[in-house]
C-alpha cells in the first residue's frame, strides 16, 4: 500500500521470539516519524530466521522504495505464515513489482484478501464521518484466525484516517483504541511471533484534530478496530460463537480488564459456551484465579439478559438461558462487580472439537 | 482418618472464591498448631453456600470430635464435588459415623476411593526410609482429574510421615516439596475452589528430623508427592498422555518454574502433543510470551533425545521423533534456556477430543 508520507502509530508484538520484519520495523519506528508505504507477504512468517531474515525484509523495503522512488525507510515490512524458512527472495521481489503494477488506490477487500493466510474471510471495514460541514474516512483491513498451522498465523492489522494529527496525539488515541480492540481479544492465549497493528493518518482531508475535538476521532478509530478484532475472533479456529464479557462497576480499569481476560482465556468457560451450558461456577472461579479481594456476595452474572448468580446461587430459568446460548452466536455475558466504576468488554470464542483437529491433526 | 496429636502443614486454595471447608480449615490452621483427624466428604463441594455451609463444615468437625473424645479443633475438613448446594446434614452425619465404625489405619486404597469424584483410578502411594537401623513410613493419598462437572472436582492430598518433627522446619521442607510437585502440574490451567495439601507428622517413630538429616525427609516426601502429582496429571481430563516438561540452565528458580509453566498451559502446545507433532515454534513462541530477554539463539530443545532446535531451526529426523511421541505415552520435552544454572519440572497433559467433550456436553 501507497499513501502520502504519513504520521502512523505502530504496535508490533511483545513476544521475545520475534520475526524478522518485527526487529526491522522496531529500528524504523525509533528513528522514523513519517513513512508512505506497506508491503506486506503471507505464506512465509520470515521468522526464526536469523541475519538473513532481517537481510531479506531489508530488501523487501528496498524493492518497494525503488519502484516509488522513495527512501526504503518510508516504508514498513510484515510477514506472515510458515516460521523457520527463508524467504524465496526472487519470488517474494517479482510478487512485490507485480502487485505495484496493479495497485490501486484503497481496494480495501483485495487488499485483505493478499494477506490472507488460514483466514476464512478477508477482513475489512469502512467508515466515513462527518463533522461541520466536513468529512474524514477511517478505513481498515487486518487479517487472523489464532495461531494455527504451524502455529504462527499472527494477527495484523492496518487501519488509515486521512485527518491531520500529530504524531503524538495519534500515539496517545490509537494507544488506548488498541487496549480495547486488539489487545482485549483472545482466540486461544497465544501470542503469535509477527502480531502488528498499524494506525497511519495521511492528513490529506481538511480535518485537523486536537485535544478538543479528539473524541470523534478516537469514537470512529474504536468503532473500525473493534469491528476488524471481532472479525479475527469470529474466524477463530473452530469458533461457533463470538463472546462477549462484560465487566462492570471493577475498581478500576486494570483489574475490569484482568477479569475479563482471565474468563475471556479458561478452557472450561471457552467450553461451556460451546457446550451452551450457563455455568456461573465456571465463571466465578476463574475470577477466583485473579486472587483480588472480590466479594462474591455482592457480584451478579448475567448470560444474555439472564441473571444466572445473585451474590448466591439462585433459581433461574436454566432452559431459557441454554436456548439463548444455542441460538445466537454472538453472546453477551456480564459480570457487575459491584465495588466500582471502571468496566471493559473483553472478546472471546468457544474451545471446540474443530480446535483440537486443527491444532493436532494438521501437523507441520 | 485419626491419628496422634500431630503438627502439619496446611496449603489451601488461593482462589478467593473459597468453600466453606477452606474458610473453616484456614481458622484452625491459625490458632491449632496440631490436629488429630481429618474429615473429607465427596460429592457435595460445600461452596458458595454462606453463612449455612460454614456451620456444616463445623458440625462435620463436631460429630468427628464426639467420637473421637477430641476437641473439634483438632479437626480439619474437606470437601469436594458439585458446588452452590448445602450439604444434606443428616446424611453427612450419619456417613461419618459409620466410616468411623469400619475405621481401620492406614488403608491408603479405601481412604483413597473414598474420595473419588470423577476420578477414574484411586490415587495413592507409600514409601519406608530406612536411617541408620531405623526406619520411617510416608504414605500419601489424593485425588483429582482436572476441574471437571460440576466444574469443582478439586485436588486433594494428603501425606503423612510418623517422623518426629517441628512444625517450623515441616513447614518449610514442606513447601518446597509442595512447589515442585502438586504447585507444578497443570490439566487445564483452571483453579478450584476447594484445593487442599495436608502434610502430617504424627511423631510415632523414633526417628528425628533436624536441619542435619531434613534432605532424608524432603527427597521421600517429594517423591511421594510427585507419585500422586502425576497420577493426577495422568488422570486429566481426556488426557492420552503424561508430558515432563523439564527447563533447563535458566537464571533464577522463578525463571526456570515460569517458563515450565507457561509452555506446559498453552493449548497449542497440548493439541501439538495429542497430535504426535514435535512442534517446535509452539514451545519458544510460548515461552516468547513471557517477555523474557531469552536468546533463542542459543536455546536447545529436545522432544524425548530428540535434539529439534538448535539455537535455529535444525533438520531433525521428524519421523522419528514423531514415533517416539505416538509410541510413549509418559513424553518429556527439555528446554536448554543457557543462561544460568536453575532447573524446573513441570508436568501437563494433552490436549484433546476427550476434554472438549467432557467439558462441553456433559452440562450442570
Amino acid at each position: 500500500m501507497k499513501f502520502n508520507n504519513s504520521v502512523y502509530s505502530l504496535y508490533l508484538t511483545q513476544n521475545s521470539l520475534v520475526a524478522a520484519p518485527v526487529i526491522y520495523d522496531r529500528k524504523i519506528r525509533e528513528s522514523q516519524e513519517r513513512i508512505s508505504a506497506i508491503v506486506v507477504n503471507s505464506g512465509n512468517a520470515n521468522a526464526a530466521t536469523g541475519e538473513e531474515g532481517l537481510k531479506n525484509a531489508g530488501e523487501m523495503a528496498k524493492t518497494v522504495a525503488e519502484r516509488f522512488n522513495i527512501s526504503p525507510s518510508e516504508v514498513l515490512v510484515f510477514s506472515t505464515g510458515i516460521i523457520g524458512v527463508q524467504l524465496p527472495m526472487e519470488k517474494v521481489k517479482s510478487g512485490i513489482n507485480k502487485a505495484i503494477d496493479k495497485l490501486t488506490n484503497w481496494d480495501l477487500e483485495l487488499s485483505a484478501r493478499a494477506i490472507m493466510t488460514t483466514d476464512s474471510f478477508p477482513k475489512y471495514t469502512e467508515e466515513t464521518v462527518n463533522i461541520e460541514g466536513k468529512k474524514f474516512f477511517v478505513k481498515g483491513i487486518a487479517k487472523g484466525a489464532g495461531m494455527i498451522h504451524p502455529s504462527m498465523a499472527t494477527m495484523l492489522a492496518y487501519i488509515f484516517t486521512d485527518v491531520k494529527i500529530s504524531k503524538e496525539l495519534l500515539d496517545k488515541i490509537t494507544k488506548d483504541v488498541l487496549e480495547r480492540t486488539f489487545n482485549s481479544i483472545d482466540v486461544d492465549g497465544c501470542e503469535s511471533t509477527n502480531d502488528s497493528v498499524l494506525f497511519v493518518a495521511t492528513g490529506e482531508s481538511d480535518i485537523e484534530i486536537t485535544e478538543e475535538n479528539k473524541d470523534i476521532l478516537f469514537n470512529s478509530l474504536y468503532s473500525v478496530a473493534l469491528k476488524l478484532a471481532k472479525m479475527i475472533v469470529r474466524d477463530g479456529e473452530g469458533a461457533t460463537k463470538l463472546i462477549e464479557v462484560e465487566v462492570k462497576e471493577a475498581k478500576t480499569e486494570e483489574e475490569a480488564k484482568k477479569v475479563g481476560e482471565i474468563i475471556a482465556l479458561s478452557n472450561l468457560f471457552k467450553t461451556a459456551m460451546f457446550g451452551n451450558d450457563p455455568n456461573w461456577g465456571r465463571i466465578l472461579s476463574a475470577v477466583g484465579q485473579l486472587h483480588l479481594d472480590i466479594d462474591f456476595s455482592k457480584v451478579k452474572l448475567f448470560i444474555g439478559d439472564f441473571l444466572i448468580y445473585d451474590g448466591k446461587p439462585i433459581d433461574f430459568d436454566k432452559s431459557k438461558a441454554e436456548d439463548y446460548l444455542k441460538n445466537n452466536n454472538e453472546i453477551k455475558v456480564k459480570l457487575v462487580l459491584n465495588r466500582g466504576k471502571f468496566n471493559w468488554k473483553y472478546y472471546t470464542s468457544d474451545l471446540t472439537y474443530k480446535y483440537i483437529e486443527i491444532n493436532a491433526e494438521y501437523t507441520t
